[in-house]
């Protein structure tokens, strides 16, 4: 075997400096800031820079069935069990921000240089994790790759998925290589990990309010969406006289009027309507159907069922009103998820005194809350903006961040 | 010169077999129907096609600086002048039906041929003209190929309207080939121009409840289109309370709902919503911004333009009730236009007791009508439905438009 020497060939960078690396991968010059959508020409293009650098630090980089990449920091004896995981995703929302994921992968890149400048010999494997699809952006589906991993979602039901040009998923997977028959729950894989630990840019305003730059995770908020089509008569705009028309695109607008009200009505509730598709969307076409997306969040599960079934009922009443068909169907539902008590206290023991932060926006973390002991660590945000070029972080934050997540994995390691 | 036996060598077709030869060409298997848009490989393919059935029948097929086709019978002596035109567009809505456009382009070709069979010897020259852009799919501006013609548009407007994916009409124009200094008003090419017959589909019940396949048209409805711009502040679904919003999804959907009431409120005015774009567009975020386009059309201008005030007052009031930024632009207004009395009489007479329809759709027949003598045919369509996939002509239906239309062509020549 070839042995390197290793303080001298593996790169030590800086967060920044990694996150220079792919500022130019996948953005977005209609809407302004990046377009990564998984499996995507961007996506792909920093899949490939991550195992580059993983490489480069002589971890071993394996895909799983999912099509989640892992790199690996093994112990000499190349057993991996209660293996210390840390990571993020590298797919954004259509014009996304820069930091959404890749500061969580850049990170764990950047805190793995600053274990090996500490000469730290590991007693456990660690593991450097980038899972797919975390927004749900081309298939509708969020963290469908931690999802499929732990079984959260039905492998059939994933399979089956459509993207908006109506490509399913099996066929975007198989297209890029992975064998379908092994997409689904992973126990093997699942149970090689002993702890995961998720870095991910704060998406609200909280440390900037406490002046902080790194706090850690106390809840997700439940959430979930729902696709709603309302279904009409697709016509001339000209010769089609208003007491005639079937009209979804109006039934549409009213329901998204009837979400805020409903939502407003509720103290700490968030519903949202952020994609909306006419078909076929021509200027002088009555649509024929209106396809739109919600989100809807609650720190009580009960209340995000109530707020969801309000805003159906009204949506039923709405297209009864306008002679349309309606149809409902839920795309995902996750429940409020506290993350491991012990493994977020160590955390908050490893950075001083900390604040716990509970964050609205789903993560990976959340998903494979359930089956490894897992925690969050979010880095500061001025903007309080995320989703949006207008994300934000500071290059010193970052490094803090950094620090934070090599300080957490070394407790954890040693 | 090199002389064909006529008779022998030049196809003799229906418009049935016609329409069938493009039967195939941009089918959308998303929406159903036909999405051609202006120099998509579709609507280049429609031109490539009508060149060749052009060329068969031996008419010589020139483009003008504005991208329109012109298939030229010639009189023996080549003087182009009161020559008489027909024909129609080839380009579709998004999912767009078969006939919208291509009736006309195909009913040309087949009358060229009932004309020949009869051994007509013209005493004017016949001209078939193929419009580019009449939906405006593209560029936003419906009948943009004889606006541009007329000068019924600004040449620099045009040149700077965008596509969906942000290219100018500029840059498309010159990417086919297009000399763009030519693009704008060809009055010598309108000064060779006698007479205008476009046949059309019709795109209501009023031929369906009349019993007649064919009719003449009276008058097109004024209509315009105008482009609302709400502009809030992106931001994550889950992390963003309710008050925090300034979220244009709410202000668009409160708008339409708005444009519904408005338009109802008046006789005979027609007011759509059918194109919507919220930027970025991801289920999980709360848009920036939402683009979305306003058809308003109605006999009367001076109630044209009430309607649009009054939505624009509405619109207004909505973005600042949401705390959202608000622009409304005129993409385009067409005052109704009366066809030639003359011409139309003419018509009318060689059809019998053909019944007269006005129509709420333009056409580039309206366009023209103010600097060439131009009417209209229509033929019946059962559905009563355009702009869809269920837009229908019984085939008996397209040969008597056809034979109509070769009718009053013989009149016209003689």
């Amino acid at each position: 075997m070839h042995h390197l020497d290793t303080a001298s060939t593996i790169p030590a960078s800086t967060v920044a400096s990694l996150m220079g690396q792919i500022a130019g991968i996948g953005r977005d010059r209609l809407r302004g800031g990046y377009t990564r959508p998984v499996y995507s020409t961007a996506e792909l293009d920093l899949r490939g820079w991550f195992t580059e650098q993983a490489a480069a630090r002589q971890l071993s980089v394996e895909q799983d069935g999912n099509g989640a990449l892992w790199a690996w920091w093994d112990l000499p004896s190349g057993i991996r069990a209660d293996a210390v995981a840390t990571g993020s995703h590298l797919d954004s929302v259509p014009g996304g921000g820069a930091f959404d994921g890749p500061l969580g992968v850049a990170s764990a890149l950047a805190a793995v240089d600053i274990l090996r400048s500490r000469n730290l010999k590991p007693t456990r494997p660690l593991v450097l994790a980038v899972f797919p699809e975390e927004e749900g952006s081309r298939f509708g589906v969020a963290c469908l790759g931690s999802r499929l991993l732990t079984g959260a979602i039905d492998r059939d039901k994933a399979l089956n998925l459509r993207d908006p040009d109506g490509n399913t998923f099996a066929e975007i997977a198989a297209h890029h290589g992975l064998d379908v028959r092994r997409i689904g729950a992973d126990p093997a894989l699942l149970g090689q990990l002993g702890a995961f630990v998720e870095l991910h840019v704060e998406q609200g305003l909280g440390l900037g309010q406490l002046q902080h730059p790194v706090a850690v995770g106390g809840s997700i908020l439940g959430h979930g969406r729902w696709k709603l089509s309302m279904s009409g008569q697709g016509n001339h705009a000209g010769t089609t006289l208003m007491r005639d028309r079937r009209d979804p695109m109006v039934a549409a607008g009213r329901t998204i009027a009837a979400v805020q009200q409903i939502a407003r009505a509720q103290d700490n509730a968030r519903a949202t309507v952020g994609r909306l598709h006419p078909v076929p969307g021509g200027t002088n076409v009555i649509a024929s159907r209106v396809d739109f997306w919600l989100d809807v969040r609650h720190p009580d599960d009960a209340v995000t069922a109530a707020v969801v079934q309000d805003i159906h009922r009204a949506a039923q009443q709405i297209a009864a009103e306008e002679d349309c068909g309606f149809e409902f169907s839920q795309e995902s539902l996750s429940p409020t998820v506290g993350f491991d008590a012990d493994l977020s206290r160590k955390l908050g023991a490893s950075l001083g005194n900390a604040p716990v932060l509970d964050t609205g926006a789903g993560h990976d973390a959340g998903v494979l809350a359930g089956h490894v002991p897992s925690a969050m660590l979010f880095v500061r945000n001025p903007s309080g903006i995320s989703h949006s070029p207008e994300e934000y972080v500071e290059d010193a934050d970052a490094e803090l961040g950094a620090l934070a997540l090599a300080d957490a994995l070394q407790g954890l390691l040693s």
